[in-house]
C-alpha cells in the first residue's frame, strides 16, 4: 500500500492509502491523477487536491443538488458549472421533472477518465436525452448563454486556483444572476472556515455575491476527505428563501433515497456555528 | 519540524506538524504526550489519540457543555468524567447559577500536566471554589455516589479503549441514571459515523444508553482534529427533550460569549444525516 498525501495547510496533512496508481494525465488544463485504494475505492485528484472518491461522494453530490430543489421541487432547467466526474449530474437526473441539464465542463478528459475509472458518478449521464454536455470554459458559457434561462445553477468548481479561478470571480456571479430566471437559484462550492487559506476564499466569495444576489446564505456539512471535514455550500436566489420557503411534503413526493439529505438536515445546515458567522460577517 | 500523525482507519492518516515535543510520561493508566506547534498550538495525546489542542478545544468544550444548559438553564450540580484538561469544567463554571462541580479524572498526571501547558483549559479550575477534583475511576466514583444528587453528568472520555473503556458500559450507564436526579441529563462522547471502528462503538453505546434512558438524542458537530472531523455526543435525558424543552430567551440572559455553540446551531446539531441516523437505528 502507497499514500496519497496532501496538505491542508502548513502544519496539517491528510493521507489516503492505495493499492494502485491506475491514471496520471497532465491536460492543458490541470493535472489529473486516478488512484484505486481498498477503503475509499476508486479516487482522483486534480493538481493534488483531491476530488473525488467512493467512499464518501455521496455527501457531496447529495448537498449540492437537494437542497435547491426542496426549495423549489418545480425546477426544469439546470446548468452545472464544472462537475466534470459526473456526480453532480446523477443526482439532478433523478428528478423526472427536470427538463434540460447542461454541464460546462472546462476540461473533457476529467469526464471521460470518470467514464472509465468512476461509473459510480460517471455511468449514464451521457446517454441521458436532457443533458447536454460542453467542454468549455464555464465563465465563458454563461457570458454566451441567454437571459433568464436557468431555473438552477450549480457551481461544482475546484478551489479558485487555476482552472477554478474565473468560477469565484464577480463576473461569473453576475453572469450566473442574468442568465438565471426570476426564481432562479445559485448553489456553489464556498470552500470552508478551519484553515486560513480555505477561509479567506469563503470571505471573498461571500462579500462577491452578495453584492449581487438579493438572498444570500450558507450552508455546512461534514466532508471527510475535504480540507478540515467541515466544508460550504452557497445558496443565493433571486426569491426564494431556503428556510422559510422549502417544500417539504413536495420534496418528500419525489420519494428519492438519499445517503446523506433530509429535509430535516437541510434546515439544520443553514445553522452555523459563531465563528463561522463571525467570518462570513453574515448578518442572519 | 516534525509531525504527529494518527492513524484514523487502515487507509487514513492525519498529521500535525509541532515545532517541540514538550513532554512525555507513562502513567498506571496510560502514555500521555504534549507537544508545541505554530497553528495548533501546544496540544497533548493519551496513548497516541489526539486529545486536545489549542486551536480548536472551543468547539468540543461548547459543544459538550452548552446544549445541557440551554435544555435547562436551572442545572446547578454537575458531574465531569474524565475531562482532566480542564476544558468542559471551564465552559461549566460560566454558568453563575452552577453551584457545585465535581470532576472525577480517573489519572492526576493529565490534570496537572494541562496545569503545566494548557493554562487556556485548566488553569483557574482548582481554584473555584465550587469544583472538587476526585482523582478516580469515574465508574467507581458513580457507584459511590448518592442517589439523585447531580442535574448534568458530563462524559469526556477517550475512546473506549483502556481507561476509557468502563465509560461505555450498561453498568456506567445505570449508575449515571441513578446518581441522576428527575430532570437530570446525561451527555457522553459518542465517537463518530464514518469510521467503521468507530462506527461501532456509536452504535454500542447508542443500545445501552438507549434501554436505560426513556428520551435519548444524538447530536453532530465539525471537530477537525478528531477522526472523520465529523463527531457526536449523545443526550440522554429522564424528562426535557433537547428540541422542545429549549429555552432560547433563558439561556441568551446568561450573555455568554461562545465561538461555536448557539441556539440556531443546537437546534440543528440534532438533524443528522440519513446514513447516521440509520447506523444509529435511530426512530427520531
Amino acid at each position: 500500500m502507497k499514500w496519497y498525501t496532501e496538505k491542508w495547510s502548513e502544519q496539517c496533512k491528510f493521507s489516503l492509502g492505495y493499492d494502485e496508481h491506475i491514471h496520471s494525465e497532465k491536460t492543458a488544463f490541470q493535472q489529473i491523477d486516478f488512484y484505486k485504494g481498498r477503503e475509499f475505492g476508486t479516487f482522483f485528484t486534480l493538481d493534488g487536491l483531491m476530488m473525488v472518491n467512493e467512499k464518501d461522494e455521496f455527501i457531496y453530490h447529495d448537498m449540492i443538488v437537494h437542497p435547491a430543489f426542496a426549495t423549489n421541487p418545480m425546477i426544469k432547467h439546470v446548468l452545472i458549472i464544472g462537475g466534470g466526474d459526473g456526480g453532480t449530474a446523477r443526482e439532478v437526473l433523478r428528478y423526472p421533472t427536470v427538463e434540460k441539464v447542461v454541464m460546462a465542463e472546462i476540461d473533457e478528459r476529467v469526464f471521460r477518465l470518470s467514464q472509465q475509472y468512476l461509473p459510480l458518478t460517471a455511468a449514464g449521464i451521457e446517454e441521458d436525452q436532457r443533458m447536454t454536455l460542453h467542454f468549455e470554459d464555464g465563465l465563458q458559457y454563461v457570458r454566451n448563454a441567454p437571459d433568464a434561462s436557468f431555473d438552477l445553477i450549480l457551481v461544482d468548481s475546484t478551489d479558485p486556483i487555476s482552472v477554478g479561478e474565473g468560477l469565484f470571480t464577480t463576473e461569473f456571479y453576475k453572469q450566473c444572476y442574468r442568465v438565471l430566471n426570476d426564481t432562479g437559484i445559485l448553489i456553489n462550492q464556498h470552500e470552508s472556515p478551519y484553515f486560513e487559506e480555505y477561509a479567506e476564499n469563503m470571505r471573498k466569495a461571500r462579500n462577491k455575491i452578495k453584492a449581487i444576489f438579493p438572498l444570500t446564505k450558507v450552508y455546512q456539512y461534514h466532508m471527510p476527505t475535504y480540507p478540515s471535514g467541515h466544508w460550504l455550500f452557497g445558496f443565493a436566489s433571486k426569491s426564494f428563501d431556503p428556510i422559510a420557503d422549502i417544500k417539504i411534503a413536495q420534496w418528500k413526493k419525489f420519494s428519492l433515497k438519499t445517503k446523506y439529505y433530509n429535509t430535516d438536515l437541510h434546515i439544520g445546515a443553514f445553522a452555523l456555528p459563531n465563528y463561522v458567522k463571525e467570518e462570513l460577517a453574515s448578518e442572519d
